[in-house]
């Protein structure tokens, strides 16, 4: 049987509301306008931490109460906050240690949000407590579906109690200081520790440079994952806390998508079901919205998702937050159910009037009332959800190629120094992943552990830190048939960042059947080139210069002093195939050469649609949705490859027949 | 009876003179010189602080006395400056509470200037000591003609002592804790304070990202206003020090035309005269020169203001120093004049040897003596402002327009988050003046709360937020006959930054007849366009999505989803009209759009001009003064509306004859 | 007779070895291959204070000794360093004021290197017994050829240490406060010093705006001339410590050619022989390389020179690492060589496996065998230089041209304020010397104190400081026959900063026979034009406004209210001709220019050679060596002037015959 990811029998609908913020004369007009839009989930108490807990010892539901009530009343569902992502005023001042030190030492005082030192046993102590007095409180509230702990967690702390903390974590990751010092290679440059106490946090007045530039990548990279580990640990706490009351209520916390500084993969282990807020820029693509989601059901183990939030028109912190243009916002919230998510949320309901979220969108603006072109589309897609109904809920993807993406790969690749600034993780492996979402093939963002049995296609970009076993699993994928495909700067390092002897790319090589014996670093505007299936494509940012240890050259270098060598190769090994790009290339490129090796190896896409139209597939049971979603400013035509039921209008297609999609329009096919 | 500035018979001449860097025995050579230039005021006194104070008991007047006789026998009148610009050294060591502390905490050493913290109990005492025995001890000198206190005051303060001081301000401000958070809507974000220690600064410790970036409007709004009124606060203390003695003597301090971080609006309040520091980019326009001026006459009130600084020829702090080219000092020495100046000083009469400013321009140059081109320049202007002798003094503007810009909501507009980063208010309110200006219209720049009574044409470009009262003064000017202007982002807030709701404009919906559902905010490059008078423009930065409620559509979008939707319209309210512009355009637009208005409303330029010859007048009694100044680099012809003697070279003109201005050339019209 | 820089009979061949970062059973495999690349010498033991030295008390030489015995064992010479340019973790735990203060004021954890207060009398306690210990220690080996103090010193200290200390230094420098007050012209804003103990620091604390924009030009002057002094100070105090025990072998530290902070001109005194790292990056020229090499030959008092380090191949701090392509890293060791070096030295013999030069070059690869193209080009240079034997060793350069070049002034002209942004000073010398290094001819370039006698042509670009006695050393050149040159922005100040009043440029005035009024400071894109011998040339950065008292025009500017003055001027003075260049112009004009000026002063290149084709010479009393390096990207012809043996091939040569260089090549031909 398929799992729910909360107690809802529909596609849930709507976000956060702060009632807080309003007179409490205008809450019940505020309902009619939410219940308006076919509104019936709330997220509720996300900062209201200084409200509930006005001094050490004193805390007030009476607000909340009424506001649970209020929801309950009216038949709401309840996301609930802990109110945890903003520590009250009072607080920092009297126990100044919850406050965080910032990169380069500045420490902070009391303001903004997601301020509080994840190491701070004050802030641990008052979080849990809250935690747990909401739990109790409001464990008999069947209308709560979900536990949200605080909210967006993030950031980084160098205070004195963090540089503690990380002691005490290396301490128990490495055992001695014998083993520190080899793991960090702290003969370079005579940094042999002698004590724990002499280790320092790395920031610009120890090891780094600037943020992203480090003199030490071992240490550097250990404090990222004792940083990520940290803030888990809050969560964790939190969530044991509600759970002593509430069991059956799953536990989750809104993430964002490729956000570096923690590592979700790990993550997704401890949450109960896996949330996310969706904000792409002006400049973001089609495919980069959907790497996100992708990636975001990724690290839930590919389970359905629950889109926290989005907004229902502009942002207000990009540098021009344009409007949603009309069906926009339908769209892309179709976007996120095609990818996984069981839900549709907005930050935010109703907009704010004071503070720097009064220009975000929302469904209720500063008008206060219905007329408005963004209420409309909401109270329509509202509709339509409601319509849906049961349909969807719980259904997966189906996807046979997997592209490889790790946190703690990301911050080695970009902290290495040499040999080029322009090594990007998140952008090498958003072209390969667009490449394929190009031609609607579905794509799952796995991380280095996890099982490769299920596909035919494992794309590993810059896989520059191989794991322990790692290797073996890739091994293991290829010789039993698969297709494997590795990049240029991959397989350079362990776990520790330190460099694997013997020859690039390292524990790869037998797998690759190549030697790299040097790469060259140039600016993009002295690119070289490579001629693959008769087409030349430009070689940039690192050249590697191959030796074939039995691989077969499928392209060459045009120019320059390694003109003639081996780019692109491809070995045979045990059933399977492995190919090295030795370069980076554009976009053409990815679609030529990834298009070759699924054609070759019969992995299909969603669907064959015009360009611009999105195909996506999510199954369950023997049930089979295909959304079609056209990005174009046009109308398309998709034909149709078998007979189906769409959802949205009810309308009955033969196969063969055409579909007509109007500009940034969505269909819901179900298989017949 | 029309009243002077201050106690001179002519435009003063001179400027800032230090003989306390050189030797007394070069003192009569420079008085030589100065005399031979026709000056006749010297600015003295300017960064004496430590030589008068050598340690907190002692005090050393000597040389100032000389330099004061030196003055008196040499003719010249004084402006006697306070020295507070600067604190000594041995009393930043002593009294390490005099510094400041940056935005940021970064705790200041000795250095530089405009340096001490303006809630410094130590500096505020000190200073005040040292104003009062100025004036005691130079009571009797006749030829003082003004106190300058301190110099160019301006920057920020973050110690813990301005925090400490915030509070109280805030206490007085808003009495309770209740009605703070209530105006600073701290339930956004959970910000509550219950206890007014709790409140922190706001600098990127607390609420802010960047200088220009903050989380909690309210706050940083407050914080500006606290340091500007702090900061006024010692000025004030001084002015009261020095009246203790010269009554009759009046006081000022050198402002810096649009300088962001003070509310001058504010300070004219409390000056006897206004005296500033003209210092134009290489990049800045005639326009913006114009601008300036006539801000810094409209915080006086509309009465001559006091030019206290220019350079004679280049600057030392632009990225590149040009040199003011022939004819250009004289130029925009009599466009200042022409503006409502009643002096021509210069920042420095003789340039030092050593520091940062010994690249600036001087009258005496480093090579000494009168040989060179500056000196020549500056003499013969000199020459000619002696022969003009009493004529303009004291003379006014004749402005029917008036400019609404107001530095509070200034601060509020740059520090919103969203729609736009491209919001820049300074700009906007230029782009308009200049639209004026390069048609020769007089305008007055007026602050929100001032009479709008005199005029029949009103802009308040970009009035975000509105004070109490502002809409109501608005609504009775254009009930009576006014015209008015408002922009885009305007009627959003009010004077804590929190929205007006129920759509915007707010306030000033029923004034100009529209509703704004909605604000796109797009990059430059991707600009809508709209036609006015079958002419198109671009509209950018933001396109409001207007609904009319009564007023007329001038102009409409002519792309995207808002197509045909109007972007200019005009309501008819009362006697008058209030016109809106939904959008930012461009200057031809402008000179346009307020073109017709001007024309339809019998408002007048001071005359016609060929472009770039600029064309103002002042009014004393019965006489009439137009200046017209040639900005070009070639001559130009002016047909003269009326008959006038020309003041610089005595020539007498007919109504219909022809005046050949030079390149650069300026001339006074009297009319006769 | 010539003298020896080191104990070495023939140029010397290696680099620095780091075998402490190695498991003890890989050395012997190591030295296989570095003696398979014909390598002879090692720097060893550069950071390994916290291995010597675990804690206060003890020390541990057992790994050093074996690797001193495996060296030895191997017949290589040592260059041995002290390993103080990192302090260990334990001591700045123990002893926080060993850690430096930033410029701003952060303070400084454990962390990089180059990382000692200079100041702190820990730290020299420290790193001076641990020299002396090293000395004792290993003094009976013979095959130790030079000590390697510290590594490349650099940075700056801003710690309230260092503060008291330029007290001290500032006391020894002026005496008294009264003569402080004067050179710092402090009347200036109202500086004046009563106590010593109010002077602080110079940083964005007290005087600065930013890094390299003071309010205050003396004070920060002083303060570069009182770091670099604090930090020779530690070279010396242990160049001390290590001639105790052995004082037959010579010191030295690795500089680091143009470097800003630290004014070797004053640390070439005391240093055994100049030895330096040589690391352009991808966008430098050849001739800024040359330039580099030969100011670091100049600082050496024209001896003979070590280079310390250079990278086999790419490097790992660019933004774009690249390769050096093949036979680039043999022509530009030739180039070193031709240069003055009597060394090849690499940074690094075998790359580390984990910290952030892992990627940096090395003769051993991560691949750690010798079948890599890096391998073999580094081994077939080796053998190269065995064969060269004892050849070049010892000899000088022949320049009959000296270009001045001066750190304090260095500092003056980009301390500026005003007139222009784009003064550079490294800049300009460079763009003086790559006009005469274009067309071979050898350039000293000395400091303003060297003895001028025995050049004929002496260029002072941006002469700005002139120092005590420079013009009249300059006025015996010229009186005596010698050819000067000086440009714009030359002769304002003394020592101290302090304008040199009565008219620029100052004391150099009579020499060139010229009085500037004013200098025009510009963006580039609005140049101005000069016609010199019929070709049109740019003038941007100043224009300098010029009179001439009795100097002979050669060009004047072609437009602005300046056309038709002066801007190159040439004044005969003595004997000899002092020209000024009142303007900075391009790479066209300054070869024309200085071309002119050497035929006619019969000032001889080294040899007459295609484009792209370096020649330099070196002579050791009878015998001459002329370097040919091709660095263009094809073969080139030389036709030979005189008949040669080629050394590196064994050919001879007869005069007249060509010479073929292929792309890359370098020949060194010695005089028959």
């Amino acid at each position: 049987m398929w799992e729910k990811v909360w107690e809802q029998d529909k596609i849930a609908y709507g976000g956060d509301y702060n009632p807080e913020q309003w007179p409490e004369e205008t809450w019940e007009e505020d309902m009619r306008l939410l219940k308006l839009a076919h509104i019936d989930t709330l997220t509720l108490n996300v900062f209201s931490w200084a409200a509930l807990q006005p001094s050490e010892e004193e805390y007030r539901f009476d607000k909340l109460d009424k506001i649970m009530v209020l929801a309950k009343e009216n038949g709401m569902k309840v996301c609930l906050a802990t109110s945890t992502g903003a520590h009250p005023a009072w607080m920092a001042k009297k126990y100044p240690e919850i406050l965080r030190t910032e990169f380069g030492g500045v420490k902070r005082k009391f303001g903004g949000r997601h301020n509080s030192c994840p190491n701070s046993l004050t802030y641990r102590k008052y979080s849990v407590k809250l935690a747990e007095q909401l739990a109790e409180r409001y464990q008999n509230y069947d209308n709560i579906v979900a536990w949200h702990i605080s909210n967006e967690y993030g950031g980084e702390c160098y205070c004195d109690n963090c540089e503690k903390a990380f002691r005490v974590w290396l301490k128990k990751r490495y055992g001695t200081l014998e083993e520190l010092n080899r793991a960090w290679n702290t003969s370079f440059w005579g940094h042999t520790f002698y004590d724990w106490d002499e280790i320092v946090l790395p920031d610009t007045r120890s090891e780094h440079m600037e943020l992203e530039r480090t003199m030490a990548q071992g240490i550097s990279i250990d404090y990222r994952r004792f940083n990520s580990d940290s803030i888990l640990e809050c969560f964790r706490l939190e969530y044991e806390a509600v759970k002593k009351y509430t069991p059956q209520i799953p536990v989750t916390t809104n993430l964002m998508g490729a956000y570096k500084t923690l590592d979700y993969r790990k993550w997704g282990k401890y949450m109960d079901f896996i949330s996310w807020d969706n904000y792409p820029s002006n400049e973001d693509s089609v495919s980069k919205t959907a790497f996100h989601h992708d990636l975001m059901r990724g690290v839930g183990n590919g389970k359905p998702f629950v889109l926290m939030e989005q907004t229902p028109s502009q942002q207000n912190w990009q540098p021009f937050n344009a409007l949603k243009r009309p069906g926009v916002m339908r769209l892309w919230s179709y976007q996120a159910v095609a990818h996984g998510s069981d839900s549709v949320l907005f930050f935010q309901l109703k907009r704010s009037i004071g503070g720097c979220e009064k220009y975000h969108g929302a469904v209720i603006s500063h008008a206060g009332h219905e007329n408005t072109r963004v209420f409309r589309e909401a109270a329509e897609l509202g509709r339509e959800l409601e319509q849906l109904g049961g349909e969807i809920l719980g259904s997966v993807g189906t996807a046979e190629t997997a592209l490889m993406f790790d946190w703690e790969n990301w911050w080695a690749v970009e902290y290495s120094s040499g040999p080029s600034i322009d090594l990007k993780y998140h952008q090498e492996a958003l072209e390969y992943y667009t490449a394929l979402h190009s031609k609607n093939i579905p794509v799952d963002i796995i991380g280095e552990e996890d099982d490769l049995s299920r596909y035919k296609l494992l794309i590993a970009p810059i896989l520059y830190m191989t794991k322990p076993g790692v290797d073996e699993r890739i091994r293991r994928f290829v010789t039993g048939g698969g297709i494997f495909i590795a990049t240029y700067f991959s397989g350079y390092v362990d776990e520790n960042d330190l460099v694997i002897t013997g020859g690039y790319p390292g524990r790869l090589r037998d797998i690759l059947g190549i030697w790299v014996e040097e790469s060259d670093a140039l600016p993009k505007h002295l690119a070289n080139q490579f001629i693959y299936d008769g087409q030349e494509y430009e070689a940039n940012i690192l050249c590697d210069i191959i030796h074939s240890e039995g691989a077969k050259t499928l392209a060459e270098y045009q120019k320059d002093f390694y003109q003639g060598t081996p780019v692109i190769t491809c070995n045979s090994f045990g059933k399977g195939t492995a190919y090295y790009v030795g370069t980076h290339s554009g976009a053409e490129f990815y679609q030529k050469f990834l298009g070759d090796i699924c054609r070759k190896n019969n992995i299909h896409p969603a669907a064959e649609t015009p360009k611009g139209v999105e195909a996506v597939k999510r199954v369950r049971e023997k049930e089979q949705y295909l959304f079609l979603l056209n990005h174009n400013e046009e109308a398309k035509e998709v034909h149709l490859p078998e007979s189906f039921a769409e959802l949205l209008t009810g309308k009955e297609y033969q196969k063969g027949a055409i579909l007509k999609l109007p500009a940034k329009g969505a269909a819901i096919m179900k298989s017949r």
